[in-house]
């Protein structure tokens, strides 16, 4: 971004949000709330304020979304989750399926074929068999289609009134792809920003699912393997492909922070080029949400040099279900870790981290 | 066991269970108990009669503790486990060290070595922060001393009144040791069936720190790595080691009774030989529980051919904390699936399945 196109006083904000950001994130709260659980600055402060320097681990201080391991030779990549979406079932998924796709997502986008996962259950007392058995036939059948065996289990049950049903943690081993080059640190000013279809579906079917806001709306969640796309804009850009991220909690806003910090770089996103679907702009409007902030499932921010971004764009929309992908915006200087929204009229506003958390167990 | 030595009623009710037994477990409950995550009947229930069939999975249907996967030449261990421990500290451990030990234990006793651990965190809203910072301390101390990094974690916040303050799951990834050549149906009638030290301390702790018994003890958790124990037995035994498990939920009986049905061998325990501390023995008598039911967290049963047997458990006898490792029993023909106690009186009866959960929520 040239210094030329910022007024002084936006400069002056600038720079005072860049100095505070700049600093290591330190964990001062006295207790847990629910936005250390929602992805964004919370979040990050729990990560890097607590488990990185408690853990003196470097495949987590590298904070991907999956930590390499290699072994024998062998190049492995490891990831979990641990899901409380509510309702457990939900339009175009369930809580099973989720696990699954989440798990083998974090793999997917780090470069990692996924090759295997572990499933374990906290189940709450009185829980209905039947709920249980509709969740592990969607966990076959994800897994079958995402082409990833359950290796191993484990199954505890909690007293009546906790664990809102079933709670699920899924962690997958992957294979490092010889094609891969990536890196959360690598991006370059010029780098392309594309993403993988429309944004905001999972989490505004959520919400919609819950019927808190009397809205009802022909929104299904996106959950889905990511690996085909992953595959297809690895074929496509190969090592001109930077850095790929699911765009799950605190959304598409919460990937280009993370990477915009990590790369030292800045961020411009057109606003009109982001693809929303009417139904979720429409939602996220009453919900008074930024699409932008808004969970996906099934949807990945690709970072790709500009001289690939033709090829990698079209290789994602010839993925099914990738039809609206797009080019939203690109790398730039200055100011480094920040992202920042042009919007449709000419305006620019910065997108920060999310703070708090709009959309609380949505995964 | 000859048939000389068994009265015909005796045999008529070993057979009636025999016969029982043999049948294929099918999960028909209507509902979730507690019985279901207490790694008797029920859990077995779940595990045969619902998972495996759902996810048709070879690594899972060998019922292993951890599953096995092979990537690129390397031969590799998953294993993942959720702890849910009600309190989350006491006397001798913690949640968090529960949650690295446990999944550590289930890799080294199927032989394999304990490399790298994910961890995912469901938080309880309001949770203070130094009961989590704790916790992570705890766990990347556990993580050192058993030799594993941290590699991946996941945090989710779950609102007040959830997740008793914090619930824990780590997944385990290892790698095979060439000595091993283990499987749970492997066993042979003779083989010798050994622990590596004093049992039941971990459940009783447990029980002692809920302050529910009025009860006062001098009793700490067993907590701890099983990998230099299990590193010990396979320099002492190599492929003369038959089968390990680590004793958690259900204790030495249900880790006996699986093996036994595993395997189509019949067991005999003698009771004098069991090693129980005084302070465990009087505990489970005024608990009215059987400490061959009673959960350990960092004690093994190792089963191996007569030959090794002495080199096995002077070995055992070697690693710290394995003083009190002994022999307690052996590998019969008949009759199959079944396992025995001889007791100090002279009597014999059948040590079955846990049916229910006398101790729920000790990891």
């Amino acid at each position: 971004m040239a210094g030329s196109d910022v007024s002084e006083r936006e400069e002056r904000i600038l720079s005072i949000i860049e100095t505070a950001r700049a600093k290591p994130a330190r964990f001062k709260d006295d207790r847990i709330t629910m936005a250390h659980g929602a992805g964004g600055k919370a979040t990050q402060t729990l990560i890097e304020g607590l488990f990185v320097p408690a853990f003196a681990s470097p495949e987590l201080s590298a904070l991907g979304d999956a930590g390499a391991v290699e072994v024998d030779g062998a190049e492995l990549a490891l990831t979990t989750d641990s899901f409380v979406v509510k309702p457990l079932r939900f339009p175009g998924g369930s809580i099973g399926e989720l696990a699954v796709n989440g798990t083998v997502n974090d793999l997917a986008v780090s470069g990692a074929r996924p090759l295997a996962l572990t499933l374990s259950l906290v189940l709450e007392e009185g829980l209905p068999s039947e709920t249980l058995r509709a969740e592990v036939e969607a966990i076959g059948a994800a897994a079958a289609a995402a082409g990833v065996h359950v290796v191993a289990g484990d199954t505890k049950v909690v007293e009546r009134g906790h664990a809102d049903g079933m709670y699920v943690c899924t962690t997958g081993l992957g294979r490092r792809d010889p094609r891969a080059r990536l890196s959360p640190s690598g991006l370059r000013p010029g780098d392309r920003i594309l993403v993988s279809g429309t944004i905001g579906e999972h989490g505004t079917a959520i919400m919609l699912a819950r019927g808190e806001l009397g809205l009802e709306a022909d929104i299904v969640s996106d959950t889905r393997s990511l690996w085909p796309t992953v595959d297809a804009v690895l074929d496509a850009a190969g090592p001109d492909l930077r850095a790929m991220r699911d765009a799950t909690r605190g959304g598409v806003a919460s990937v280009l922070n993370e990477l915009a910090r990590a790369s030292r770089v800045a961020m411009v996103v057109r606003e009109a080029d982001v693809p929303v679907s009417p139904e979720v702009a429409g939602a996220a409007e009453l919900l008074g949400i930024d699409p932008l902030y808004v969970a996906n499932e099934g949807r990945l921010v690709a970072f790709v040099a500009p001289e690939a971004a033709g090829a990698a764009l079209h290789a994602l929309q010839a993925v099914p279900g990738g039809e609206a992908a797009a080019e939203i915006g690109e790398v730039r200087t200055e100011p480094p870790g920040m992202v920042l929204v042009e919007t449709a009229f000419g305006g620019r506003r910065v997108m920060d981290q999310l703070v708090g958390d709009p959309l609380p167990r949505i995964c």
